[in-house]
């Protein structure tokens, strides 16, 4: 069993470690819930954006399912407008979709991230959500 | 995106419909938040077992994760004493381990299950849980 002594109060799961990466811009934080790829062949991680905070263009070989948990935030697949998302919301990446996610300008947003097929391969990062990208707001729900 | 205004206020996801299976004893619901099983190969269900509800021994080919978002339950694999689960843990189940998973007595409990590589088959279901084997609870975390 996990400890659920460390976990973040607003959450339900542990806030984890600031992410360090040149694919995240602003601050966010990650803990990861699963990690025995060899077996499950998926892994779960617990994602929180602080508001303006967002991941870079990426696209996952296996696919990713996002379950968010609290806050508000955003999700856009290239070629399609913002879409915001938030508590209760469930994301469902297909295989080498582009897209990006994070949280909205003014809201933390925390998911779970699970990763699926992860024996297809690494996400593959892309180029930074510019500032035009993310502030061009169209929102659809 | 999946609507969150159906959502129940004490979960973060639907509490769903009430489970009718020969393979739950008491009062339990669901919702699926993820059947794509061709795309992800896993499937992800939101599961509120009342008080004194579990499902049966059983085991999965492919593994199961469960994340549990709110109460206090029990899970327990064949041979080793009930462990108490509460928020915020993480239980993993690996492929062909026989188990067992529900609420504690005195309090429900929600988890999300992730059943992992599905295309290895479905769950095998075997007997019911006694209330001897329920009661049992020597209990370690």
């Amino acid at each position: 069993m996990n400890n659920s002594k460390n976990q973040n109060e607003s959450t339900i799961f542990p806030k984890g470690e600031k992410i360090s990466s040149p694919n995240f811009m602003g601050t966010a934080w990650l803990s990861m819930l699963a990690t025995d790829a060899g077996i499950f062949d998926c892994v779960i991680g617990n994602v929180t954006f602080e508001p303006g905070a967002r991941n870079s263009w990426h696209s996952h070989p296996g696919g990713q399912i996002l379950l968010v948990t609290s806050g508000i935030g955003y999700y856009q697949e290239k070629g399609n407008p913002i879409q915001l998302i938030q508590k209760g919301d469930v994301v469902m990446i297909k295989p080498d979709i582009l897209h990006w996610h994070g949280a909205s300008p003014d809201s933390q947003m925390t998911h779970i991230a699970i990763s699926t097929r992860v024996g297809q391969g690494e996400a593959e990062w892309l180029e930074p959500v510019s500032d035009e990208e993310y502030n061009n707001s169209n929102l659809t729900d």
